[in-house]
Order: structure tokens, then sequence, then C-alpha cells
């Protein structure tokens, strides 16, 4: 399969098993007292994670590793740097068809204002936090982002 | 996005999400009191269902409709006809890249057997059931494969 056609095949595991994800976590070491993390991640069983592999190949970056939580295993871009550089431009090239490309725009508009240091002002913040409030709404979020007040 | 692109997603996708089945249910009406079922599915959350849709109109055959066992929606192709005529062209096409062509390839031989009324001779029988017994081995199956003796 050449390159191009592994990139839609990419995309369309993704709009499965894909996540765009964006976690705060209590830090006293950032500004406003909160570390903002935006991840995307594939996760797969064990014994079919052979996938993982490709998308690592194919773009390069991020980590494959077990995930703690369940018999899963999970490949994950953290970097703001890849995902900016590598991962959004996949996902502007070979669009994911679901309700997920939604979350895709969000999670680019989040990344770029990251990037920029938006978030290192009051206002910047609230927008990345805003807009986070309106990603993986059926998901559980350790905290919920109206109660992340600044 | 054109059609090729579209068969390559729809690959990806169903690498992850879908699933190729073969369930035995307990008939009278059917010979050795085994009524043999093929299906493809594709499962998603309803509210992201989308996907589905795409599915049913590239293939035009199959089924949308609610799971009743969750909340989720499920594309299915149960026509033997369709299964041989349509779906295992695709993947014989655009081949899924992860473990789940194994099953793939199984699936495939049970159909053409199935087609060929081969599960009808006790030979032809016991081979598909032997080779079901090859799939999803980490799912949960109704009757175990070798409890069914004929």
């Amino acid at each position: 399969m050449d390159d191009l056609k592994t990139d839609f095949y990419l995309s369309g595991y993704a709009d499965g098993e894909g996540c765009f994800c964006v976690t705060f976590n209590k830090s006293n070491r950032h500004k406003f007292g909160w570390d903002i993390r935006p991840s995307f991640s594939v996760s797969q069983n064990k014994d079919r994670s052979q996938i993982l592999g490709l998308y690592k190949e194919r773009w390069n970056c991020g980590t494959i590793r077990p995930d703690r939580s369940d018999k899963t295993v999970k490949y994950e871009v953290r970097s703001i740097g890849d995902l900016v550089a590598k991962i959004i431009p996949h996902f502007e090239n070979y669009p994911l068809l679901s309700e997920k490309q939604r979350e895709f725009k969000i999670f680019k508009e989040i990344c770029f204002l990251l990037l920029g240091k938006e978030h290192l002002t009051r206002n910047g913040f609230n927008q990345v936090r805003n807009l986070s409030e309106q990603m993986n709404a059926s998901g559980k979020k350790r905290y919920p982002r109206n109660k992340i007040k600044i």
C-alpha cells in the first residue's frame, strides 16, 4: 500500500479508535495553577496492536506503550511541536468523516493557542478552558471545566 | 473525497470498529439442527453514527439499526450474496492492516463454503465449525464450537 493510501487508512482507523484530548492537571509549577496537556492517542488491544506501529512509522513521532488502566496498548503524541507539525496537518489533508471532525477542529484551535503561549494570559487560559469544555462531551473529565476558575 | 480514498478510509475504520462474525443458533428447521449465519458489522455510538451511512451508501447493501444490547447503532450485512459479492471483494481490494486480516480470511473461507452449500454435508459442516472456532478468540461465544457435535 503506498503512502497516500496508508494515510486515508490511518484517518479511517483514527476516526474509530483515535482520541483528541486536552487534560488539565493541578500544578504549582504552571501559571494559574494548571498544567494543560493536549494529546492525540489511538488505543488497541494488545493482541492486535501492530497497527499502532504504522502511525509511529508514518509520522515519525509519538510513543507506544501499555496503558496502565486496562489491557490495551496506546500510541500517543503529546509534544505540542509534533501535534502542530505532524498530526494536525495529517488530519487537515485526510479529514475525519464522522462527528469526530468537530473535536479535531477544537483540538487544533487549542493547540495553536498553546503553541502561541496564549494560555499564559487570563483571557487565553479561559479561551482554552472553554474550548476544551466542548470536547469529548460524553467522556468523564477528572476536573469538570466549569469548576476550573482562575 | 473520491471513491478510492473513501474505500481505504472505510477499511481503516473497519479495522478498528468492524466485526466479521459467524454465529451458530439452534434450529429445527436447519440441517444438523444448527442455523449458521455469517455477518459483517460496524458499531458506533449513536451520537456519531453518520459514518455508518457511508458504508451503506458505498456498498449499497446492509442495514443500520440501533443495537438492542447497548447505546450504539450498528451497520450490518447478513445476506450471503452481499457478503460474497460486495463485502469480501472490498476487503480483498483494500486489505486490513492489523491482525483482523486473519479473521477476514477465515470469514471469507466460511462464506464460500456456505454459498456452495457445503455445510449441508457432515464434512462441510465440521469444516465451517472448525474454522469459526478460530475466529474472535477473545469474544464470548453463545455456543462454544467444541460443544457443537453433529
